[in-house]
């Protein structure tokens, strides 16, 4: 097994967020769940985008912003995932790349166009998106680069990437990669919708080994098992997942492993603006300590200062360098 | 003299703004001056985007920003400008109707793309600008509708105007359509290089009585006479202006006409987090107060507080209602 030059490989959808702020009222009117992730098509993007008030667009998705959180905290990230040849891919592209990410998925040149998420913020900093996949959804096993999966420590891969039923090929050529090459393979479960579309299929990724560690949060782990009592729903996985971290807002984190855990707190945050990419960025800091060989509780705690700086601010990607407020806080030199 | 249906109708660049975050060590490096609004053409702009960071994409454009001030505060507001039919063009009509403001340029369905200004926002919040006009300098005489400035009050025009060669028939076209029709013409300077390159021109408006209202900071009126001595910059402003407000930044701002002037502090502010939009935002309250009838005083605080909600985050347009601050500040009821 050759050294890893990747501490991070993601793969999943390449898309620009639109950020708008909204009252709960608007979410009520059109029939959005509050913090859920709706997939819509063009038709219904369209008419959320004409009722909802002035936006944002800003560079998103889930692994993308996971592995420009990565970047932003020192680490070697890469990502893989498709946008059209439009305005919107070209933003996308050229702001993974300015984050220091490693990004060579070629665009495509015809199909739908790149992918947005219409989300609406609400008074309380709570984020509803509505997923336009767009061109996201042709991604296929032809877009995964041997090599490049072969390259990274870990390969993290989104829940999300089961709702474009070609990308669950490349999802599982990916993990496979890795494997044969030594590395290990991640998985967040996305949201607690998405548990609900593709239960019994996560289940089978974790009992399989076909993922190594597994991210989600309070809500997802409840979903999976399908009850409402938290800690019974902790013991299921931990019995189902080789690896896993479990995330609970304000009530802090938790890693589990074997027979072992380890909890930590939520990292201080002054004002809660935007909760899009929270999860995200919690990935982010576990991981680049997990790569690096850093102890679990020191590694979730990378993940709760990533996750406090996303939230202070509109958008799902760090504004300042993570590695910097990683340092001032003492959890790597 | 009929009943103005609108408070103001705003004429400018209609541009999407590119935000990024740069230390001053970049403008250095591209040799921009800090501050300044430099216009540049495609090639540059596809250059300075590349060596930029992750952007955010949010509209902008100095007289529309100040159209959606005026819609913020509770005004009737319209906006003219040109846009390309593409997706930042898109961007741009969305967020200004969703703002709630009249907008009915057509989009040019041929020739240069929407115009996009990249704007550099260093540590202190100061932001440098680099604007690419595309579309937006193609606004002619023939995008001003007589009866849309006629419902105005207010018709206010920004100095950038005048970087367009055609834009400037448009400008003067709809100064003579409003002072036909009884109603008021606003100018603003817009930015001291801006003055550097149209000063006898804009000397000129103000001595001809096409503007009544200018607005100019404290760098623009020194750059207008010449002069490093704000005070005596002052003293012939007042000589050459039937009114002018002039902004100070942190050391307030004052009104005058005729013999008479008004000064107010500035409004206090939590956070500098980006200064982009504070021109425009403090003109937005001014012009609603004044083309409401209200005095002068109340009208420069009214400005103040506009100015101090838009500096207080990324993006030239407010976040927050400003008729809900004005109402909590006591300036309306």
């Amino acid at each position: 097994m050759s050294t890893a030059t990747l501490d991070v490989l993601t793969i999943g959808n390449a898309i620009v967020d639109v950020l708008s702020r909204a009252e709960e009222d608007f979410l009520l009117a059109q029939g959005m769940p509050k913090g859920s992730m709706t997939l819509i098509d063009e038709a219904r993007a369209e008419a959320v985008y004409q009722a909802m008030g002035p936006g944002i667009e800003i560079s998103g998705g889930s692994a993308a912003n996971t592995a420009a959180g990565v970047a932003s905290l020192g680490g070697r990230a890469g990502f893989v995932g498709l946008v059209r040849n439009d305005g919107l891919g070209g933003v996308f592209g050229h702001d993974i790349r300015a984050a220091g990410v490693a990004y060579e998925t070629q665009a495509a040149a015809d199909g739908p166009a790149t992918a947005r998420c219409l989300i609406l913020v609400t008074p309380d900093g709570e984020r509803t998106m509505n997923t336009y996949l767009g061109a996201a959804q042709n991604l296929t096993t032809a877009h995964i680069d041997r090599a490049f999966v072969e390259s990274a420590s870990i390969t993290y891969l989104e829940g999300y990437l089961w709702d474009p039923p070609p990308a669950k090929q490349a999802f599982l050529a990916a993990a496979e990669i890795a494997h044969n090459a030594g590395r290990q393979v991640a998985l967040t479960l996305s949201d607690a919708f998405c548990v609900s579309r593709y239960r019994a299929e996560f289940l089978d990724l974790l009992r399989k080994g076909v993922v190594d560690l597994v991210f989600a949060n309070e809500s997802e782990v409840k979903s999976l098992y399908e009850t409402a009592d938290f800690d019974a729903a902790l013991v299921q996985l931990r019995a189902d997942a080789k690896q896993a971290v479990v995330t609970r807002s304000e009530k802090g984190a938790l890693f589990t492993t074997d027979g072992a855990a380890v909890t930590v707190p939520a990292h201080p945050v002054a004002e809660v603006v935007d909760t899009t990419g929270a999860g995200d960025l919690f990935a982010a800091g576990f991981l680049f300590g997990h790569a690096r060989g850093v102890d679990p509780a020191t590694s979730l705690r990378l993940g709760a200062l990533a996750a406090a700086e996303v939230i202070s601010h509109i958008g799902a990607r760090p504004q300042k360098t993570l590695a910097d407020l990683a340092k001032e806080a003492g959890f790597i030199t």
